[in-house]
């Protein structure tokens, strides 16, 4: 299974190309936006699509093509300026899973916010309000996508090392997980077509990552 | 007809209500954010709904209860922070669509930008990107319900005095128009149901505002 990783520079994408790339059967594509982000992947045996995110869904597509999965982890996170906001985590999600369309791929994993729904989104604090409204209309536009997909909502994420342990479930209260093992349930995720359709929360817990992704 | 104005406080909004106010057999509710906005209203002879768009959809679908059109005329403007461009113009947009639905109101008029389409994302400037984004998914969202819609793309508002006179079309080159046309032109596209599930530019012209929505 080759995998399309978009965001693979970032923090939850290196470990996921790492994962990956350890994984008998599985290999990974690393979409990024800079050259020189290249020789961390090429050095795990990875290749690489040079796309900036902000482009149109042509250069998406082409960095899909072949693939059997593509992976949604780029995010401009909470705290970067509005207009990226927009842009990157809404924009740049919806011109992946077109481009995921238009390259013929069906399976796509996207790595949403902890909690996406109105609610989230009318409770959310006046600064992170329009983060969660960006992810909200994300993973709503996959959902009415004929695409095969999963959509993972991680707690507070961490750079801990991973414990190989989470929580996984539905209406979870928030707590803290380390982004390595958000890159082991993505996985996970990817090997188990029984997440397919599914979305859930994830948080440190005591379950292994495999069983715990079963229970979905 | 009663028609709710959604951003009446706004410059469009207010020439809207005006002119609803004028028309027979027209009269406008205008949803405003605070008390101090409403004595304008009111001295048109106006009912007012006190609603931040802010809110979640409820109080925005009680404020829709009993009319017979949603015209949505809010805006943060392209150069307000761009929380507020996802907040207001994609998400208090896609609300009001929840709301009408809710209510029970099947006509829609949604006041847009010139172009919303990809290839206008994709060539926008950067600061201009993510208010063409939010205004291209509110669109969108609206296009894919049920919802007897009309979008309308005005070109480069201006405050000049109205003409009464436009150009409407599809792939117009962008010109000035004046705000007060635009009013005249939502008014009209209200009178005329042929408008419904239609989408159309306009710009500063030469044919009456009649006559060019008869056009569409």
């Amino acid at each position: 299974m080759k995998v399309l990783v978009v965001g693979a520079n970032g923090q939850i994408g290196k470990h996921l190309v790492t994962f990956i790339q350890e994984k008998e059967g599985m290999e990974a594509r690393a979409m990024i936006r800079k050259e020189e982000q290249a020789s961390f992947f090429k050095e795990l045996g990875a290749e690489t699509a040079l796309v900036d995110l902000e482009d149109d869904i042509d250069p998406i597509a082409k960095a899909a093509e072949g693939v059997d999965a593509v992976v949604f982890t780029a995010g401009s996170g909470p705290h970067t300026g509005k207009d990226k906001t927009i842009m990157i985590d809404l924009d740049g999600a919806v011109k992946t899973i077109e481009a995921a369309k238009k390259a013929g791929v069906k399976r796509f994993v996207m790595i949403s916010s902890f909690d996406t729904r109105r609610k989230a989104i009318q409770e959310a604090t006046e600064s992170f309000a329009p983060y969660v409204a960006a992810k909200h209309y994300a993973d709503e536009w996959l959902k009415d996508t004929d695409l095969e997909y999963t959509i993972i909502h991680p707690g507070m994420l961490t750079n801990d090392d991973g414990t190989g342990q989470v929580k996984i479930g539905q209406d979870l209260d928030i707590e803290k997980v380390p982004r390595e093992d958000i890159a082991r349930v993505i996985v996970s995720t990817l090997e188990n077509d029984a997440t397919i359709g599914k979305e859930f929360q994830v948080v440190g817990g005591n379950q292994s990552v495999t069983d715990a992704v079963k229970s979905t």
